[in-house]
């Protein structure tokens, strides 16, 4: 197994492996030596390097950076990787990815992947062996990967203590616009329009309460890997800004024109939706 | 002591002045008899009552419902409070309880007041004696209301382990509507928007991840104590889901115009800024 990138995600992946002994050895390749150094301190990893063609070695090779760095990385990387090899990837967009790895040579065999966790810091200092823990772990198979492909994707899913889930790249990328992406920006333009209002009224910031700390919190998030996801995914994007836009549009509306029973209705549904989503509920059966 | 209302806001107040042993005696008020047998249990007030006019003993008087139980419950209120008593409240607008305030009798010294700090759980099971510690307790005392009274009431929120502020209450509304109202209808607006994406898509909570929970955690605040706010600070919050707008709307354009790199000063400046807003730093001098 080789890892491509030691962050929070290819980070907390190797530990996990490691943590769970669910494979021989877990090789670690990163830009920066450092990266490797700690990443082997703190026993993520078995071996390390810098080198690209460590991954010849690998009969599961995972890359672990940002979208756009998957996608240049991967005309390199193709040559390298050995006959049969399973390639996975865990960005945050699928379409483009899908697209880029179908044009991989015929003997490696590709299953794109998105790990539903996070945090909004990065880095390596805040991978966790348990990241992955009761987490839904997208797969995006291709047409042309082969169902045993899939079906060793899907154990290493369950092997850190995700639940596997296939899914259409397209369907991925719309559906993440809306769980992911349109939070991210809401917690943009929030903190942007605290910025402007705190300019005019310097005790802006004397008063914002947990609310907003929760509601901005994403605001704080990776910028590298974050605007890699907005630009490959900007079609679904504007178009899950055109709904929220409506929806706040329509409370501004009631608000302004005083429809106290309608606001309450909407305000109740979305109370009693969003308790419901995030109510501890049995592991979903593999 | 008495204090009116013992949800989350007062029964917390209620507890932190016992624990802190902070006055004599607190006399709890609410409406149904097995809120004040709870309070009593938990040991959060000395005597309780569902009669209002248990206010004519008490020195201070602090009222903790929604806004617009406040308004409502000060023409029955006026002719029971003793004279020089110091009346304060919890509202989470201001703007209408100073106006309604300033008409009181004489004799009666209010001073409005707003803490900020919350949870989006109510009722007096969710209160907690630490729930004003080192939050910042916004006062807007009125021309009206004496010296002696504002430092008295700057002393009741030192008390409980708060950082008093003087505000005026027009300036605190303004200020309101962005850090505290703005968030609350980005979460509800969010939270309608995954709801109708979900209707179509039933995948979409399954891939809903940690960010989607915190930025739609607001949505599940008390209906009743929002909808207050929302219709006794409209003017206010209309103008801060218009900022908000034009935020977005110059987000979004530059997304589809491809214009990364102002995309990624705005994205770099706020992650800046929301770090260094929340960073833990000393409390403030009272």
């Amino acid at each position: 197994m080789a890892v491509v990138g030691l962050g929070l995600m290819g980070g907390s992946l190797a530990a996990a492996l490691k943590a769970r002994q669910a494979c021989a050895t877990v090789t670690g390749i990163a830009r920066r030596p450092a990266t490797i150094e700690a990443a082997s301190r703190l026993g993520y990893i078995d071996h390390g390097t810098t080198d690209l063609a460590a991954v010849a070695e690998a009969d599961i090779v995972i890359l672990a950076t940002p979208v756009r760095t998957i996608l240049s990385t991967l005309p390199d990387l193709a040559p390298l990787l050995p006959p049969g090899c399973l390639l996975m990837d865990l960005g945050s967009t699928k379409g483009r990815i899908a697209q880029a790895m179908n044009a991989l040579p015929e003997q490696v065999h590709p299953c794109p992947a998105h790990p539903m966790c996070g945090k909004e810091v990065a880095g390596l200092e805040a991978a966790d062996p348990d990241l992955y823990e009761g987490k839904t772990f997208v797969l995006t198979p291709l047409l042309r990967t082969p169902p045993a492909a899939v079906a060793r994707a899907e154990e290493l899913a369950r092997a850190v203590g995700a639940v596997p889930r296939r899914l259409d790249p397209r369907r991925h990328d719309r559906l993440v616009a809306v769980g992911s992406h349109l939070p991210y920006l809401l917690a943009l333009g929030l903190v942007a329009t605290a910025e402007e209002v705190g300019r005019e009224d310097c005790l802006l910031w004397d008063v914002v309460a947990s609310g907003f700390r929760d509601t901005s919190r994403l605001a704080a998030s990776d910028v590298q890997m974050m605007l890699d996801v907005l630009m490959t995914n900007s079609t679904a994007i504007a178009e899950a800004i055109d709904r929220f836009r409506e929806q706040l549009e329509g409370v501004e509306r009631l608000l302004v024109a005083g429809d106290e029973a309608e606001l309450q209705r909407i305000m109740q549904a979305a109370a009693i939706r969003r308790s419901a989503a995030f109510r501890p509920r049995l592991q979903q059966a593999p």
